[in-house]
């Protein structure tokens, strides 16, 4: 069986139901103002700006910078997008908070408790690490370590992301899962001799969009997290 | 009263107790081999090459590495010193890992756990993101995240290892509070910002020798951290 020393965690859609979530928080914000969207169109839309921008960085063409710089403008693209606004800057800041207090899919929290018995877990998201740790304490997410984009300076999939995650660890690649919804995510780890483990979460995206199972080879692919705690355990 | 967001920690006799739990190891380790010594003497010595060794670092003389390599380092000194040795590269490996298993004050474990409903906590410690997660482990401290020399790449007083803590958390340093045995470390927060507040640990070093109480200017002086708990609450 495969015994990974640290279990590292995609976050956005892997661990937590983003598109819900901003709807829900979309419709508190802009409701009271007078505005009747398709709150669940509007979480794809400002979510769909999401891999443009980090391609600016990853591509080099603008430096790093924090994952909420970019969910500032990316969210005033989506409002222009549904002819929303202006928004005051106060409103804006608030909007954008929305990301950090993202709501877990039901599985992961209790998960998560099971399987730091055995392992090491840390997020390795495009998520700054004050993102992540309000969001793991909104939904009490039990990390030993808060890893990813802010300690790489770049986001995923760039190799170094994952290779500054297992260097701050001091665990080597093979003795690292990476834990994501995403193929793609899971194959740029996997070049770099990571363990991979795909969750399938059908309807990431809205019902029915989202992976069902992963488009490249993993060492697991599970149903959910307490699958992948039952599986690593056995 | 102080508001701090974030409580940052130093961990080596604020929050551990090295000196037992070093002679403890060096006794587990090498009275089997036939040697009796002064265990706390051991501690005493194998501790009493940290700082030289690091400002070998901090002024520039030698590049960043993790605590563990000087550690390394300082084991040999201080076997030497004892005439002890030499020990295999097996045994000097496992030896310098009694670093990671660091037990705790008793305070220290339940009263963190009581700052964390209102605060941020993370270490802010010259040790390494691995060692803090283990000595995390062994005592079970709900860290949010770790923070210290890793992700400066320098060592404490060194202004950046402090300021690259609040910037990873993106709280400013008069929102972030140092909580630390020892005065030269409060010091060089406060001159940067942030708030400070005073742990005595009287027998860091031995029976009487540690710092019973400030020698600089802090904000809160206390004589445990669940008395720190209680001040931070009023």
């Amino acid at each position: 069986m495969i015994a990974a020393k640290a279990l590292l965690f995609d976050v956005f859609g892997t661990l937590v139901d983003f598109r819900t979530s901003i709807a829900r928080e979309a419709a508190e914000m802009l409701r009271p103002l007078g505005y009747a969207l398709d709150w669940g169109a509007f979480a794809d839309a400002w979510r769909g700006e999401y891999q443009g921008a980090l391609e600016e960085v990853r591509a080099g063409r603008a430096p790093y910078c924090k994952l909420d710089v970019l969910h500032r403008r990316n969210l005033q693209a989506a409002l222009d997008h549904f002819n929303v606004g202006p928004l005051s800057e106060e409103q804006m800041d608030e909007f954008n908070l929305a990301w950090h207090r993202l709501d877990a899919w039901p599985d992961v929290p209790s998960a998560l408790g099971r399987l730091k018995r055995r392992h090491i877990l840390a997020p390795l998201s495009n998520g700054s690490i004050a993102m992540m740790i309000d969001i793991a304490r909104h939904n009490n997410f039990p990390w030993d370590a808060i890893l990813g984009a802010d300690i790489a300076r770049d986001f995923k999939p760039k190799p170094r992301v994952y290779l500054a995650a297992a260097e701050a660890l001091e665990i080597d690649p093979p003795d690292c899962m990476l834990v994501a919804a995403h193929s793609y995510d899971l194959k740029a780890a996997q070049a770099l001799g990571f363990r991979t483990a795909h969750v399938a979460r059908p309807n990431e995206h809205g019902p029915g969009r989202g992976e069902a199972a992963p488009t490249v080879p993993v060492d697991i692919a599970v149903n959910d997290l307490g699958e992948l705690a039952h599986t690593l355990k056995t």
